[in-house]
Parts: structure tokens; sequence; C-alpha cells
């Protein structure tokens, strides 16, 4: 059990933590972080807590050049009475053992990086946020570290887990957002990483998203790349629409991410008795579902905002508005469900919330 | 012109140089390397030479979570007579910054790089090996560094340049390699990153190539992902066939390199007569000129290799020897007149070959 064992070396100079409003999202980084290293027959070894502070690597490192990297992303919250509870921990490391093994990248021990987790934000909890809607976004990551040019899987890597405390996404309310539906770029394909949590996805969507930006909108809708038709996801979330009675949501087909939000939704919303189609969805039936009058909400998922309403579709030069352009029903009612379960002040009847051992 | 100066710090400890049987390909790298910072407002600046040695990044940096990276990789060549050759550097350094428009990343000064390059390859000049086959990789490349983590473009990076003494990759003389037919590994699509140099797509590729590895395999041809029929590139190389009496190659249809070597052999074939066709092959075309014995020569074209014989291909069980499993006849003369050139030991009608200024 000794290399299991979590070393910690504290900071001797903890940094000032950032106000309330002034947080955002990703911008400001805790007084520790996690480390691990993995070598070639030894494997993963010395788990270690040490000061928030730079990474050096040789610029051979195989991580530069060839993106074989992983990555995941949770968050934990501060209850009214100050408890800190992770949500589904568990579903995220499990996610990030199956991006690993898309990337052939060696597997982690879940246990022992949920003990690191829990031991980190233990570590750090002063800087989980208490204002509304804040919260201490988590961020482990695996790196290729081996300096070597060749193409070929690292023979070491790093795991790295930092934390953030970020801002409330709708401090001013829910508001629907303007969103551009990308004929062009695609994101990922089907045989390639969609499916896993890896930088390489999100390298690609990089120039589509500065396009819409620039023309005043949100996010991008992806469409699927072999036959531009099928909708795949929304800037870094899962999508939803509820057409007539139904909340429709694309299969996990291979080529988008198995949000643990999205799962989430789908989980209460059958739990309400609402039914739950997860299939293909061309932009076409969108569309023609828009003009019958039967889209009546579109929202994403995802851990940064839990929801965000689709307010406008636009897609070949055509503005459709969505929902009369307010935040819908279904869309409300996720939002209100799942924060109430994260912030501790509702039942939590799926155990999705992971209290911190030993917290006062 | 302060800004355009190439400031120089040498190194005070000298490495050892390994010897010429050991180098292999980028598993040594010299005693210097350049770098020069980005920063969103100020620009490119502070371009510089100092000793090789790690890279301290933020743990956020966008690089390491989100693949915001583009590089390059060309050579360097010692003639007989002791002089140094760089082989097409401009069109390495006109694709990175192709590569930089496709992720986002601002254009790099093409000049300034060049002269870096030289300066960098002049100061760790007796790297450059010299036994027969041997040759200066350089790595170019560029790396996002801002620490933080919403996904958006990098408002810093980091561009590097580093060296690495190679062997010969054809030490006990060519030999044609078996290559496994992809079925179900996508490398890259069109609208995606394909055409750019940037680790996502090679991130995307490794478990294919191990698998591949482990069949006994040398390589992975790649299939597009929209049809899965049409061929794309061979591992890290271009891909041509011989089919009767001309050279066939997939046209640069948004999800291949542009390779440099490429587009030498196309240039050299249509300087010797030979027909060459840039457009889209399917693999059951190809398997049809097997059958029918029009199938005459496979090969690869890459900086490492400059050419890859393909002396079997594998697709859906069968094997199919191409050429007798010998290394075909375009193949050996575009080796030949490449390396020739590349070497100085013959003319160079194209201009293709830059020498370092100044040398001795
Ligand atoms: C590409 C992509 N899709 C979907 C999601 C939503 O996943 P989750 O609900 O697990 O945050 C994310 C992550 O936030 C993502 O990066
Ligand atoms: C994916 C890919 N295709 C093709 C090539 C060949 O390009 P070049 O001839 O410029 O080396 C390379 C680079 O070596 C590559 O990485």
């Amino acid at each position: 059990m000794g290399a299991y064992e979590i070393e910690i070396e504290r900071t001797s100079s903890p940094k000032e933590k950032p106000q309330g409003e002034a947080l955002g999202f990703g911008r400001f980084f805790t007084d520790h972080m996690f480390l691990m290293d993995y070598d070639a027959g030894e494997g993963w070894h010395h788990p270690r807590i040490v000061p928030y502070g730079p990474i050096a690597l040789d610029p051979a490192a195989k991580a530069f050049h060839y993106a074989q990297t992983a990555f995941e992303g949770l968050k934990a919250y501060r209850t009214d009475e100050g408890r800190i509870l992770l949500f589904r921990p568990r579903s995220n490391l499990a996610r990030l053992n199956r991006s690993n093994e898309r990337l052939s990248i060696p597997p982690i021990d879940e246990e022992l990086a949920l003990r690191a987790l829990k031991e980190l934000v233990r570590l750090d909890r002063d800087w989980v946020p208490s204002e509304p809607g804040t919260s201490l976004y988590i961020r482990p990551f695996i790196i290729a570290t081996e300096p070597a040019l060749g193409v070929s899987p690292s023979r070491q890597y790093r795991f790295v887990v930092i934390l953030s405390p970020v801002g409330a996404y709708y401090a001013q309310g829910i508001r629907p957002v303007s969103i551009h539906v990308e004929p062009d770029y695609v994101r990922a394909v089907r045989g390639g990483l969609g499916a896993a949590k890896t930088g390489g996805n999100y390298a690609s969507g990089l120039r589509a998203q500065e396009g819409a930006a620039e023309a005043g909108h949100a996010q991008v809708l992806w469409l699927d790349g072999v036959h531009r038709r099928y909708i795949e996801e929304v800037g870094s979330m899962n999508v939803f629409f509820r057409i007539g009675d139904a909340a429709v949501t694309p299969a996990l087909g291979g080529s988008i991410l198995a949000g643990v939000t999205r799962d989430s939704a789908i989980r209460l919303l059958r739990s309400w008795d609402v039914p739950v189609e997860e299939r293909a969805i061309s932009i076409d039936e969108i569309v023609e579902a828009h003009e019958s009058g039967g889209l009546k909400e579109a929202f994403g998922t995802g851990t940064a905002a839990v929801v965000s309403p689709i307010g406008e579709l636009h897609w070949r030069g055509e503005r459709r508005v969505v929902g009369g352009g307010e935040t819908g029903e279904l869309c409300r009612r996720i939002y209100g469900s799942l924060t109430a379960i994260q912030y501790g002040r509702a039942p939590d009847p799926f155990g999705w919330t992971e209290p911190l051992d030993g917290q006062p």
C-alpha cells in the first residue's frame, strides 16, 4: 500500500482568494495540485499533493507534439451548511479511463484517483466559494511526457489534478443563447476521437467557434462529419430538443461525448415520466419540427452551465426562434432539480453526490 | 528591427554526441533550442536561442488541455564536402502558417523563422551527422500557453525549434513493408483538422497503429471517414500507387497533409514525363488493379523516410503482395534523385536546397 499513500507538501505561501463576481471560469487556481507519474515497467507511481506551480517538461514531450492527452471536468459544491459535495466523481473517473483506452494511455486506478480528488479538495476546501451558483471546478488531466518524436504511444505520463473556483454561470438568471449551426467545419467523426475527452476534439472546434462568436452567436451546433445532417453536440455540451412531449437527444454513436449531465438529465426526465428518445436527429427534422410548431425547447447540458437554453438556431441564413426565445419548462425543471441535488438542498435519490470524508 | 534580433545564450555544458548507429529517430537533441513568445497585444516577440532544456508551463496552459498546437518537420543534410543544406524550409514554414490558420494560432514571420532555423543549425552544426543516410531533423512547434480553461483560442503562445540528429532510415537498404488497411478507425475527416500538422491528428492514429504493429504491420493505411473507401495517407506519409504507367496519389481534399515530399515527388515524376494523377482513389480500385495485374507499385513519401515502399497490403483479411514484394522502379528512382539533391551530390534544378549562410 506504500505506493498508494498520497504524500502531501503544503504551500508556504498561500495565494489571495479572488472574490465571487470576478471568478469567471477556469482563470484562478487554488494553492495545491495533485501529481502522479507513469513509467513503462513501473506503472503509475508517486501520488502526491504539492503547491500549485509550473510543470516542467522536455520540449520533446509527446503531449506537445502528438496531443496524447485526456482530461475530465467535474465540480465540488458548497452546501448552505458548509459541507462540500462532489457530483458523480466516479462517472468522470470511469470516463477518463475510457478516454485513456482510446488514446493508448495506461488506465489509472479509479479508487486512488477519487481519494486524490477528495484529499486535494479537502486541503484547499477554503477555496470552494459560497456565493449562490458558484462552485469549485476540478480538472484532472493526463499528458504524455516521454521526450521522443516517434509517433507512438508514450512510455511516460503525468496525471495532474488542478482546482479552480468558478463563478455563477447565470449571475443574471438563465438566459437563452443564439446558436450557429455549422455547415463546413466538423468537430469529430465516427472512428475518430469524438467520444473521448481529449485535446484534439477541442482544437478542432476553435475556428468555427471563433467565426460563430464574431457573428454574435454563443456556440456552435455541430453536425456529423459523414452526412453533415445529424446533430452531434452544441459547443462543449450535449444537446436536447423537446419535440411534442418527448425529450430527444443524439444517441451515443461514437463521435460525441457521453456527458455526465446528459445522463443525469435523462434519468431525471425518465423519473418524471417524460419520454426520452436517444436517437439520430437530423437538422432537417429540427427545421420541420420548428415549422410545424412541434419544436418546443432546445438546450445544452454540461458540467460548466448545467443547462443552457437555446433561444435561436441559425442555419443556412435563417434565424429560427425556439420556444419564443424563452427558457423552456423541461430545461428549467432539470436545472432546478440538478442544482438542488448538487448543492445539497434536496434529497439525492440517485446517490449522485459524494461528500468529502470526515468533513466537519 | 530590435524585436527581430535573435539573442543567443550559449550552453556552458555541451552534451556528448551520440554515435551514428544508435541515433534512431527523435531520441537525441542538440545543445540549443530556439524560443519566441506571443502575447495578445504584443504579438510575437523575444526571439532567442538558449541551451536546450525543460519548458515550464502553468498546468492550466491550453496546450495541455485543448491541443491548440501546430508543428513542422524538416531536415538538414551534410554534404560530402561538409556543407549543410536545408531541404525546402520555406515550404515547411508556409505550411506551419497554414496549420496556424486552421488552429486559430497567430501567424509567424516566415523570414524570421527561417533565419532562426539557420542560426540554430549553424550554432549546433557539429551535431549534423555525417554517416551515410543520416541527417539533422528540425522540429519547429507552437504551443498555446495561456493558463485558462475556457475553450477558446489562447492569448499566449510559445514557438520552439528543437534539433535531433537522426540515423539512416534504411541502414540495411530500402525494404518494402507490410501495411494494414484500417477498416474502423479514422484519422481525420473533411472539415476537421486533417490538412493541418497538429497534435490531434496524431493522437487519433495511435490506437490503430498499435493494433497494426501487434499484427506485424509497419503502418496503417487510412481510409476516408465519410465513405470509408477512399485512400488518404499511410502512417505519417502521403501515399502513391503506380497503376499501369501512371503515378496516382490522393488529391489534397482537406483531410490529408500536403506533404513536401509528396510535392517534390510529383515534380520529379512530371520532369521525367511520368503521368501523375492527383485524384480520389478507392480501396476497391486498388484491389481491382491488384487483381488485374495493373498495380505495379505502392509507396509512402515523407521527410523521415523520403520514400517507403509497400510490399504487402492487408485488407479485409486478404494479403496482397505489391510489385512482387520488391521496391519498385519509380520508388527507387524518386529515392535516388531526392537524396542526391538533399545531400548535394546532384544539381538542384528546382532550387529546393537552402545552404546555411556564411558557412565555411
Ligand atoms: C465535447 C463535450 N460534450 C459534452 C460535454 C458535457 O459533459 P458533462 O455533462 O460530463 O460535463 C462536455 C464537457 O463538459 C464536452 O466537453
Ligand atoms: C500525416 C502526415 N502525412 C504526410 C506527411 C509527409 O509530409 P512531408 O513530406 O512534408 O514530410 C507527414 C509528415 O511527415 C505527416 O505527418
